[in-house]
């Protein structure tokens, strides 16, 4: 267990990259060998991201162009790519076919169908032919299958908080699929380092609404999942609201208990289904974002509401970890064979 | 109409009492002779709000006991009470058996029904003799009532954010009053100036969670007014959530269209509901709490996700204005034959 | 008094503009005529800011180009400029030469001498022989000289609260005009609505930084005003920093006592020179930005630390109001001979 | 080095407590084996802190009573005491009695004059007896102490925060001892979890304030330690501040040049300094605390403003990890033979 798994970093400088830099820097089995940014290169790594300075090997890091050569003659064995989507799929695919194993942040391979890609993305998948091959990296879900993937397309910030409290419900048949509601609040990291004027500490401070309704980009994923999860097709509604913090994600869905299941036994359920999860909590506490963010957990609870007959699912979670860099890297222990939890915990 | 009105305000301390204090030190047809607190009184009330030091005609007022024969003494005509539930019918009883005119904060008089105040509250109502003679003060539902009342219950902040864009749709048979959810979210002054931990900065900021599920005390009045709108009992769910800013309430609604309703039609007939209504702005774009912080406006607007066949009905006020302080001096406006907006545009 | 006087807005869609707009709105005895925006032209003023929408005649403007025929045909008497500095000097140079009376709010008529500017601002003046025509538009300083002007520079927001604690006690040989040192925080809305990576929700929120040292471009006025008030020419150390806040400047500002003076004296001192003063709140109290923002008040509070002989002044403003939208209303009033508190108070 | 060195946590529901635990959960040659909290006994810890439920060992926790049987009957070697000054002393005479080794994250053993902390605490010092025994833990200053001792007054937050920039500085001889001023501000958690209004968000929340002035509380030990490395009695002016975020400390300190240095080697000197610390990070550019948050980094940087010859110091830590359980921790390592930086990079 010694040895320690050359990595590289490919846009390490938004977000979910600088989390990801900042998880892999104290992660005990890997090492580091390239960070890139178009914008940054030539860099030192410490100064693009102070936080990270005189960070462990991060101090002798530089940021370089995100080349196919450089990044090939690196000696990285995993590539994370925390880019846009599209440009994602432009780097994954000659990784791929050189034999690299490769943890993708963004949409493009997240879903098995490159139609639901185009009618949610507004155009067409730029490698259809990778989709196939890819697992969707959510591990409670997809574990097994992720551990042998050679591409992972590391499941989405709002999907997570989603599917978690619902597909353990819906497999179990205990919840009605056809009833499905959801509102999220996400903190503003979610919306990516941007240079917009909406996204302005003057415009997002003392501001909440909903954005992006109704047909949010993630639906096709979170669709994609929970029709999985319940052997036929789900149609949800999904409302994501930006709330004035940096980090974290709230999700609460309005679901109804199947005919015949008792509302005692939804939150047992869920236990029992995570009781082996290392990064999902279950508890009688309504969960609040800041009891995991900075963590990898997932918090979910549950209430009835035994005057309209609805069962309330809620859920919390840090979007740049759980949501983005912290579940790549789960996927990422998953892959090389390492424990999943290693830098993470 | 230049005459000034003597008003005082009992409980001028909690986050609704500052805020009215602001209003009607402003307020063009209003002198404010008396303002009470139990903790601060014999201070100037400038030095226990020093941000109305030095604001018109507070410079001069100092903080008195609320005891009642100083308040019959003070030769105010209107009462605004600023105080917990159940307090405030103490005050309320004998100021109106005195013939005085009362706007009350809290929520004992906004139910008809002292049985439902019980369930909700868990005490016997203090004052159910009473309830009888008082109107809800939700000025867009029952401006006629409240013009004659002389004693109205001020509308709550979550009830008037889900109110305002449900009550036109079910007068008007548009929706489904049996499929209402609702997720809403509040700054952290909806919990009052109150020195408890769970309240405080540390806990508040980067925190976003749900609590009171599932069965809000809020959830009382809001459905004693969808019933009378819809002419049937209607029950909701209702799940309010804290999110970490000071000011203004997010609600987001999820209902179903009534067969045979276009979902076209709704967005124009919540606007010409409120065509004429200084308060109630209906407009395409979404609801931002940041555009209505600080003034007695409630923004709402509508969605349909043809996916699912679902109405998502969306509204932005701040709960210390049109939830709390705003709405009572509108309503005062019109209990003294004001013009309603005079203080608050 | 009940005429209104006809004004127009250039550059409505910055954060000063905004609040000019405002306050403007709620003003009674002006009629705002033209608000421009070279990227909102020909969009109604209630979509571009929807905070304003339906308040008073914005629910009826329209965003027209700033085009300087426009402009003289709107019929306006009165122009303020919220642009940036230079931008300015194009717009006050032709509306000054049509004999219209300009308020602006960038830099560019602050200084007297043209030659500073060149320094602080690196570039030619613009305007270099307008400047004997312009007034330095603190009211509480030059009051006199605004009410004839036709060309006002409104004080900046750092100056505003650095030079009212001081001037007082320079002018009465208080202080020692050759140790003062200056640490202020701003809120993050004094940076502008600029799409600037740095100004994001994600990069300002829990973080506090100095910034723009050591030679900030405020010196330039600051230190001008002081040295007309110390009578000798006054260099100070001045340190910004930007606060995880929307609004309010905080200064704290270290000095010496002049020999002779006794400690006790100076609070006294500060209180008289400004007891008649409509925006300037002398106390004991130490000041909050949340006691001021949304107003036009300055707080002034100070402190002697006999331990080190040295005095501490403290200022709490909004930026946004008495830092520049508010100031601005509070120059024209005097311009426009009207009440100076008109639409402030 | 496998071993697991048992420590107690006396006190560990406040937020240094807190921070304390997340370390101490996550540092690999510690076992936590007793909790204390007085309003919590009997609960499990990861009932009173949800942030560290299933993190570790802290999923077995529970809560004890602070009684001092159990305490020495817990098999801990090391105690950390996060608990208020006064307090903190009555535990740690019978754990240095019976031979433990204290690390004390109160004022109660920072100060080596008995007098001086009864002048800035206004009580007598409850175990003057023991003054001699401890060690200011600021392991920057006094390591090989440190390493040796029995019982570590751990550094206060605002202490380290200034102490770091000016002590090299001071015992080279580089700025002038006689004058030097301080402005800081910290964030709210600095203010202890305490259920005050003052502390509420609605309160902290767009609020910016300097408090406690002229004489704060912490004076005392920094001017001890300026003292001893100046080699001559230093006063200092400090001004705290409460800014609107959770964690952070942001300090700027203007002071003037010893005669005949350049203003161009201070810099170099504090990198110099500072060159083999694993948590102090000298560097050209302003630091934010934004990059410490979450760290034991103090980051430090300096300016020099010609005009005037004053220069500037600027540092940021985060008062809970570098200000309190992080420096806590380092202490620890050094008495316990462990590297300086476990579980703290």
């Amino acid at each position: 267990m010694s040895r320690k798994v050359p990595v590289a970093i490919v846009g390490a400088n938004g977000y979910s990259g600088e989390e990801l830099c900042a998880i892999l820097a104290g992660h005990p089995y890997v090492s580091v060998v390239a960070v890139t940014s178009r914008q940054h290169a030539g860099k030192p790594a410490g100064e693009v991201l102070p936080r990270l300075s005189r960070v462990g090997e991060f101090s002798k890091l530089v940021f370089s162009e995100p080349a196919m050569d450089l990044l090939l003659g690196s000696g990285a064995e995993f590539f994370f790519l925390a880019l846009p989507h599209g440009l994602a799929a432009e780097y994954a695919v000659p990784l791929w076919q050189a034999g690299k194993r490769v943890i993708d942040l963004s949409a493009d391979f997240r879903l098995r169908d490159a139609e639901v890609y185009r009618e949610f993305y507004g155009e067409q998948h730029p490698a259809a032919k990778l989709l196939p091959e890819a697992v969707y990296g959510l591990p409670e879900l997809h574990r097994h299958a992720i551990r042998a993937a050679k591409l992972v397309g590391s499941a989405g910030c709002y999907p997570t908080s989603i599917l978690l409290p619902l597909v353990p419900l819906l497999k179990a048949g205990l919840i009605d699929s056809g009833d499905i509601t959801v509102a999220s609040a996400s903190g503003v990291s979610g919306a990516g380092r941007k240079a917009e004027t909406v996204l302005l500490f003057g415009e997002c401070n003392e501001s909440l609404r909903a954005y992006g309704l109704p047909k949010h980009r993630h639906l096709s994923e979170i669709e994609q999942e929970l029709s999985l999860a319940a052997s036929r097709q789900v149609a949800i509604t999904f409302t994501p609201h930006l709330a004035p913090m940096t980090r974290g994600i709230h999700t609460t869905i309005f679901t109804r208990i199947a005919a015949g299941v008792s509302c005692e036994g939804i939150l047992p359920a869920l236990a029992a289904a995570y009781a082996d999860e290392p990064f999902v909590r279950v508890s009688q506490s309504l969960p609040d974002t800041k009891n995991v963010t900075g963590t990898n957990f997932c918090d979910i609870s549950a209430r009835f509401d035994a005057r309209t007959g609805r069962l309330i699912l809620l859920s919390a979670e840090d979007n740049l970890v759980k949501g983005a860099a912290g579940q790549a890297v789960q996927n990422f222990n998953l892959m090389a064979g390492l424990d999943e939890t290693a830098g993470l915990l």
